[in-house]
C-alpha cells in the first residue's frame, strides 16, 4: 500500500495510489489517518473520491510530526570511507515539522547560506505510540517508509559544535512523496533497497539501504527508549557517502538546480532549487 | 501579568494570577491563549471563573509548542570558568514537547541513566508568529519569560558527539508555572534576575540572567532567522555554572531528592525525583 498526503486547493488530504488514481481516505492528512488504530484496515478498504495521480501535488507526507528525530553516520562505508570506527550508539539529531516541504516542492535557498547541501535519508514513518519498544512491538510500530532529502546549511551547521541550526531551516526538507508499507518491499521492516541523489541528473549520492549500520527496528528501539514515539512520527536513518561538502572539490546546491532523491520501490523526491531573495 | 496553565479533571486551563486567585482565561492553555492576535487584551481583561491558586496543579505553561530550541553555553563567568573563549554564534538544541512536565510533576529518573542532571534557565515564550525579526518586531515577539529546568541523561548526551539523546527523555523537563509579561521585570525585555537551582534546599546554581552572552532578543533574532517562531514556542537561554557533572566531585539526582529551579520574579519549579522501576 502506498499513501500520501495531497494539497486539493486550500486543505491536503490523505490519499492511497491505485493504479493512476489517488483514492479520498477521508483524513485530512496521513499524520491524522495514523492516528487511527485501525489506520491500515481503513486505508485499504476506503472507496473516496479519486484524483489523478499525475496532476497530483504532494504535501509533506505528515505534515506535523509532533517529532522527527535524525541519524547522524549510519552508511558503514560512508563511515569507513571517513575513517572513522563504527559508532557503539547512533548520533541523533532533531528537526522540527515547520522544516518540511512536500515532494514537489522549491527548495528555497536562504540568502544567509553559502553551503546549501543535500542528503537523501530512508525515513521510517510511525504507525503505533511506543515507548521502550523491542522486538516485534518495534517492528509492529512502522507503518512504513519515505523519502527524505535532510536539505542543509553546512556553514550553520558547523558554526558551533551543536548540528541543529544547519538542519532546522524554515521549509527545507522534502519529505514524501509515498509512505510505502513494509509488505511492499523487500526485507520488509528491514528493507535492502538501492538509493540515490541527483543534481541535474548527475550522481552524487548512490548506496542500499542494506548498508544501514543501525538498521529502522534497531532505531525504534534505540529512540522509544528515550522518548514515547507517536503516530505520523518519523526517524531519518542517516544519509550514505557523497554529500556536497565531502566531495573534492566541495559542491553546493545554487538556484536553478534540481535535486532529485529516490529510493527504488518508495518513492521520488524532485525538488527545485530557488535562490531567496535578500529581504 | 502572570498566566499559567492549570490541571482541571481530565483537561487544563490559561489561568491569569490575581492575587491568591487564578482567573480563568476562556483558552485550554497558554499556547491556545498566545496563538490569538490579541491575547495580552484578552487575557488582561477576562473574568472567568477563579480558581485558588494554593490547590493549582500546573501544566506544562505550553504543552504542546511547535518548538523548544535551547540554548547551550550562555552565561559569561560559566563559559569563562570553564576556560573557553565567549563563542561567536549560540550553541543550539533541541527539545520535543513530550519532554516537558509541570512545574510541581515528579521528575522519573529513568532505569536507563546513571547521570540524571539539572540546569535551571530562563525561557523566552513567543507571542507573535515571526520571521527574521530584528530590534523592535523581535523584542515584541516575546510574551513573557518562564523557568525550565533542562534535566540531562548526561551519560546520554555524551554518548556521541549530539547531545540530542541526554535532552529529549520523555517528561524529563519541567517548565513553568508562570509567563510572566516583560512589563513586570526590572530590564523588561532583557530581564536581569538572580536565577538558582537547589538539591534538597542545596544551592548548586546561582547566577543572574544579566550575565547572558546572548540576550533574549538576540535569540529571537537568531533563531528566528532560521526558522519561523509561533505563539507558544520556547527558546531556553542557557545554564550557568554548577551543573552536577562538572562538579568535583560530580553530583547527580537521585530517587527521593527534590529539585527547586526558580527565578526571582518568574517563579519556582519544584520537582521530586522518583526512580522509575525496571520493566
Amino acid at each position: 500500500m502506498k499513501l500520501a498526503t495531497i494539497r486539493t486547493g486550500d486543505t491536503t488530504r490523505a490519499v492511497r495510489l491505485d493504479g493512476d488514481a489517488l483514492v479520498d481516505l477521508g483524513f485530512p492528512d496521513v499524520g491524522a489517518l495514523l492516528s487511527q488504530d485501525s489506520w491500515a484496515e481503513t486505508a485499504a478498504s476506503a472507496t473516496g473520491a479519486p484524483y489523478a495521480a499525475a496532476e497530483a501535488e504532494y504535501a509533506p507526507l505528515v505534515p506535523v510530526p509532533s517529532k522527527v528525530v535524525c541519524v547522524g553516520l549510519n552508511y558503514r562505508n560512508h563511515i569507513q570511507e571517513m575513517g572513522r570506527d563504527l559508532p557503539e550508539h547512533p548520533t541523533l539529531f532533531a528537526k522540527f515539522a515547520d522544516s518540511l516541504i512536500g515532494a514537489g516542492d522549491d527548495i528555497v535557498r536562504p540568502d544567509e547560506t553559502d553551503q546549501l547541501d543535500w542528503e537523501v535519508e530512508l525515513a521510517v514513518v510511525i504507525g503505533k505510540p511506543v515507548r521502550r519498544a523491542r522486538g516485534a512491538e518495534a517492528e509492529q510500530a512502522i507503518a512504513g517508509f519515505t523519502v527524505l532529502n535532510d536539505i542543509t546549511c553546512r556553514d550553520w551547521q558547523f558554526r558551533t559544535r551543536e548540528w541543529l541550526q544547519g538542519k532546522m531551516w524554515d521549509s527545507s526538507t522534502p519529505v514524501g512523496p509515498y509512505l510505502v508499507t513494509p509488505d511492499e518491499l523487500p526485507g520488509g521492516v528491514r528493507p535492502a533497497l538501492d538509493v540515490r541523489l541527483l543534481v541535474d541528473g548527475e550522481v552524487m549520492q548512490s548506496d542500499t539501504t542494506a548498508d544501514l549500520l543501525f538498521d529502522p527496528v534497531a532505531l525504534v528501539e534505540y529512540v522509544s527508549a528515550i522518548t514515547r514515539l507517536n503516530p505520523g512520527d518519523m526517524i531519518a536513518t542517516g544519509t550514505p557517502g557523497g554529500v556536497g561538502h565531502a566531495r573534492k572539490p566541495q559542491r553546493f546546491l545554487v538556484g536553478g538546480e534540481t535535486v532529485v532523491a529516490e529510493i527504488d520501490g518508495i518513492g521520488r523526491l524532485e525538488n527545485r532549487v530557488v535562490q531567496e531573495k535578500a529581504a
